[in-house]
């Protein structure tokens, strides 16, 4: 049977909520308030899930500093205090909401980790809404 | 590969376990202090996760708006600063114990979501007891 | 100077808001939900902050397996489970609103205290409402 | 004894940290990632206290959905999901520091509370930075 | 469809990571602080999650208070203010990582519990580290 | 006006209470399950209060940079992963009870920080102990 391990950060970030093939009008009309064309912004709470098998000779699935490091390094230094719309190439052609930078931190993190682990990214954008990619079902 | 997009929601009510076939005595053997039939109540956290896929031109599942207002409506409007056994009709024939509690909220809500969504619902009762129905496995 | 030792502990309960002097209209006016007849409830948490001098022999203010010993016997044993209105002698003739619960547990507790020591108990009703007596200022 | 009430409410919102009279080599040397031009952003906690004594006909010092609907009138849906430097005139001469922000609410809401009350805001702009204001002592 | 019950309880305890075969500068390379021979220490929190069907007559899966009793008496009581490579048999063999902890409280726990409810343990090390095991997928 | 500004940061140490001048049974009658010779340990949650007037340039009472900055590199960097009472010479002639250390913390960044401003240390040793020092009243 494998186990999971947890590593939990955070990043604050800027975004709003657009598609740049509709109206403004229709824009505003999905969106809403995530519309806002100055742009809002969130502490992303985000925890990686990695599944795989022990080591006998650790205890460990991987070691969880170097988890963490390979998170800052790839994700969390590019997004920290940015504006994800503006800033961040990855959302270049993606509206970001929670749902999509789930699955762009899912596909940077992916190439980092061995074939043999399992990954899944839960994303918090407040407190009441976040997201979990892939889904367990 | 699918997502899982969660809302949490809450509210105050009352319950009491009780199953009216056994005699007052197995009862309060059974349930002890949440026998009480003055009843005591708890601060329920519902977290709805619903499954499916990204629609590609909002970024969402669904609208966590339209999330939020349907559990609204159809579960928190029903069972807030309620008492379940006596103001709530879904408890009429079943113990309001969390696990039934989460079996009737995901009933309720089922119907209001399209059938290529997948639903789980997990019912805090206390920060330290909480049931998720279904079970992932 | 002095320092505070905090002790959380909590407690489940139902209770009503009312005023019985006041007609059956004027209560739900005021009280709204809170006022429903069959009681609604919520999970009680308790802070007690006990305020004094370090005892230089156990780097202690007091015990905090004593404090947590006399807030279970002479609160939270009395008030978990219970309804406060119908089963809880001290809120015969007292509203159990948030501040007065606080005031009465604040009531219960001074006197099992040294009378070098000062007192102030925090009560969430629920995350988002909460009561300090006596306040800061 | 007066007795102290909490609510808590959150808004999201963007801001940067920028002092106009300053250079742009200045302002990145003191403040940062936090000056970053596009913008960043928080989900803001709001803990509003309030001092005073307790209305023994109510068992209330305030009644806690009305404070909650004067925060929201005045304060949440002016500042929610907008960018705080160029949508919300209150910051149009102020940086919108953690401490600042404390104090423009503060201003905000002393209008609205009788005089015979006293208020506090504490401010969380990550689960680690927070603010209070006026401080205790 | 089955349902999950948690039930979640804490222990403290000192640790350290080593792996005794190997040198004292291998394992400091490898475990870096947490090999500290003088030990540090955690509050773990524990989540023990059953899964199984619902009994009509009282609406549990199983009484949590039986669950909490059967977790106090098999781990808590064993591992709380404990020296977990010094004072605990279950670790004479294994390195007491966040990962080997949860394997042991789970082969403990399973041979509590009927053969027809499944089980799964997540234990919190800190609030940023933790693990689940078996893991979901 | 004075304001508050706080900065949560935390350290992983074993520790046990133990007055040397005292005899074992005393010892073990009077701390308990903390006396354990071989040490247990916490996740320790501190939080740091600093009190001042808002510098009208900057808009901080001070950057919160500089303060996590000088609280890791005087408390966290010689706490953490430690044996308090073996490893940190603070407690060489002090049980470290929590308010011990709560007190050491405050000795050492008082002497970090200009007269002008208050310091203020709340240390949490669980969730549902901890203490502050100096108390606020």
């Amino acid at each position: 049977m494998r186990i999971s391990v947890f590593r939990k950060e955070h990043f604050n970030a800027a975004h709003r909520l657009n598609n740049p093939e509709w109206s403004e009008e229709k824009n505003k009309a999905i969106f809403g308030k995530c519309n806002n064309p100055k742009y809002h912004g969130h502490n992303y709470e985000l925890i990686v899930e990695v599944i795989g098998e022990i080591d006998p000779e650790t205890g460990y699935v991987l070691d969880m500093k170097y988890l963490s490091q390979i998170i800052q390094e790839h994700v969390t230094e590019k997004f920290d205090h940015q504006n994800l719309n503006e800033d961040v190439t990855d959302f270049k052609n993606i509206n970001p909401s929670a749902e999509n930078i789930a699955v762009v931190i899912w596909n940077i993190l992916r190439k980092q980790l061995s074939e043999k682990l399992d990954l899944i990214i839960t994303l918090y954008e407040t407190e009441r809404n976040y997201v979990k990619y892939p889904a367990t079902r």
